[in-house]
């Protein structure tokens, strides 16, 4: 008989906490701020964020301090061909499935202490306390910290998990950025881009991949919830737009004989947002990059470049709005006596998160008496890569004020030991 | 008794034709021809337009080219200490101020034939006719052709004018562009920089200043009247426009809590649209330039830089616009969670046309059997300066298409011979 057969949700974490494995949060604070020295602004403190783009050298003295933290948890730590960082922990049946979790420690210019590093170090950290705590997962455990998730270099992020997804192609790996190939980077940071194709997880390498993450959006924080469980990520259209008017004299052109590119562009972007809002669901559409000719005082505008992007869980969703969105266009172009033509400029897939990993991270979430909330989300993560080649699951916690990609990027320790605790409990259902 | 006696306005131009001197079409479009070479794209005919920026070779070629035209029509050329070309012809009574009028002749880059250009010839072209007819005036003619009006040179219009007006400052002179000070430009177009005070016409200078050229607009032509009579040079205020978000991730900012400065900005466009527009006349409004910040497709904008730049012939009509404008900007800053700030950045008072001047300009088109209709000029011309001298007329010719500064820039042939025979009779009329 086990207490758990008494308890409600909340109790359990009551009566449970004392006895229950818990991670040491005032370790895992430890890790990141002894992480986040590497590619901190000269002067600067914690609270300054963090410049360590991939392939970087603060990037590999990053890379190092995480190794050493994965050799002080008992680990030893062997890098794949694509960069990425592995640590296994062994389980007591070896021929089972490792389940796999991690994130990644590289960080825009500028960007924030807890993006990628929480989930790294929170899988470090869930390690050590299994160990403290004498426990043996019947499978293996497997930690990876993922090479060049965000992009900054080579303009193309998801790099080390793309590989292990068998995604890299080898103009990939030709690729220059700062003068130098991305296949010298790769070597760089520990890799062998020769032998990329052995970076590689074949379906049914893991038995399910799990990723902690920050939200970066403000959905948690604003309704109070300290977990979120991700559905999934979402599937993303961007359009090139482009305007044609004509620029004329803007003292000479009487308003009715205007064709002026930059207010049909106004009109356009207000309809992305009144039709994006329109219906309910927490789909986003965004105007956020605008190139005006001639750009001067006194010249109606001419020509308008922009682009339009749109994201939700769902692809037939956003080509909904697209759809809606262009036939607007089409009224405004009229209206403007301008011309307005849509260019799909990319398009990716959503990644669902597997069903039975939301409802056990739930699990998870309800044994340590947290409140939980299923959510999307917005941004790209290495664990889309992940959902091509098996079960896959997410957890955020709250970003205050929803900020990322910024100094200004703060999770609350508690909402970090919260976070890492989920980890930890739904690593445990699921081995 | 005159003819005069019997007949209507319309009637005399039938009657009053054979006899009345009229300008010589042909000739002027020769001249135009002629002068158009002058700065021509290499290879290019007259359609390809010209690029004849003040104070460079072209111009200097081009300024030869007219004063050689004056010496044909008898005159003796001079140029004054800021760099305007003078040529007068002897009235019968030299004790009187003389009908001064003119043009320019120097171009924006990739300008076009007409602007400037036709208002300076046809000047010549109407000593020349009144040479041919034998017409002794009462008053002295004075020809004149400005320096530098269009201002691409030293990024300042209306120099010579200016320098005539007494408004030329030390600061001025010592402005550098291309390498070169403009004391130093003056030079090269045969004026004299030291002396640039003595450019200054004093009040009573002359009877009034007249000034032929093509409307830039779409006005006439649209309504298929040969002869705008000008009301005067509009008031033009522009104001810088700060608006201030917050720049956050695209894809996990939910749509509620953003704030979009280009989603502000646009509506602020429109805005700016449409309230120029609710009310009856020819007021115009215009966000001609934008810089969004940080301009990539997937961050919300977080902040705008924009121009708004209102024009009417009342200052005080584009302060009320200004002010719903900012009203409107406060209610879209709360919409949207930004802050709007206007900041003024130039203010042009008016240069109203002398109302008995446009009265015989009205009166000389009538002789001619020609339409007339009275309109503002939304660009600016030497007339504006001129204003600030003496009594002050212009006369306008449709412009096709209502474009300017390109070489597509055209006026119908007809339509300039119309309105030099127009400054001819105005000349006529005032002298």
């Amino acid at each position: 008989m086990t207490r758990r057969h008494f308890t409600s949700a909340l109790a359990v974490s009551a009566f449970a906490a004392p006895t229950a494995p818990r991670i040491n949060g005032g370790r895992l604070r430890e890790h990141l701020e002894g992480l986040s020295v590497y590619g901190r602004p000269k002067g600067g403190t914690f609270a300054d964020g963090v410049s360590r783009v991939a392939y970087s050298d603060a990037d590999v003295a990053g890379r190092r301090y995480v190794m050493g933290l994965m050799e002080a948890a008992g680990l030893q730590p062997r890098i794949d061909a694509a960069g990425n960082i592995f640590a296994r922990r062994a389980g007591s049946d070896q021929t089972l499935a490792p389940v796999l979790f991690g994130s990644h420690i590289d960080s825009v210019p500028s960007g924030g202490n807890f993006d990628g590093d929480l989930g790294s170090l929170s899988a470090i950290e869930v390690v050590q306390t299994l160990n403290e705590s004498g426990i043996t997962t019947r499978r293996p455990l497997e930690i990876v910290v993922w090479a060049n998730e965000e992009g900054a270099a080579y303009n193309n992020g998801l790099d080390g998990s793309s590989a292990a997804a068998g995604q890299t192609t080898p103009e990939d790996l030709n690729k220059v950025w700062n003068g130098v190939k991305k296949a010298d980077a790769i070597r760089k940071i520990g890799g062998n881009p020769d032998r990329i194709a052995e970076a590689r997880l074949k379906p049914g390498a893991f038995r399910c991949y799990l990723e902690l993450h920050i939200e970066q959006g403000g959905t948690l924080e604003q309704a109070g919830i300290p977990v979120g469980v991700v559905e999934g990520i979402v599937a993303i259209d961007r359009y090139e737009v482009e305007i044609k008017g004509f620029a004329n004299h803007a003292g000479t052109t009487p308003m009715p004989q205007r064709q002026d590119a930059l207010l049909a562009a106004s009109y356009l972007t207000v309809a992305v947002n009144e039709i994006v809002r329109a219906e309910p669901g927490r789909q986003v559409g965004t105007v956020g990059q605008i190139a005006v000719s001639p750009n001067v005082p006194n010249i109606v505008p001419g020509a308008v470049q922009l682009t339009v992007e749109l994201r939700d869980l769902s692809s037939k969703k956003i080509a909904g709005l697209a759809e809606r969105i262009r036939a607007r266009a089409k009224e405004i172009g009229e209206q403007t006596k301008t011309e307005i033509a849509f260019r799909p400029a990319a398009h990716h897939d959503e990644a669902l998160a597997t069903p039975e990993i939301q409802q056990t991270i739930e699990g998870a979430a309800a044994k340590l008496g947290l409140q939980t909330r299923r959510l999307p989300s917005g941004a790209g993560h290495d664990a889309q890569m992940m959902a091509r080649v098996g079960p896959m699951g997410m957890i955020f916690v709250p970003s205050v004020g929803g900020i990322s990609h910024s100094p200004r990027e703060l999770t609350r320790w508690e909402d970090c030991v919260n976070g890492a605790n989920v980890l930890l409990e739904t690593v445990r259902l699921v081995e």
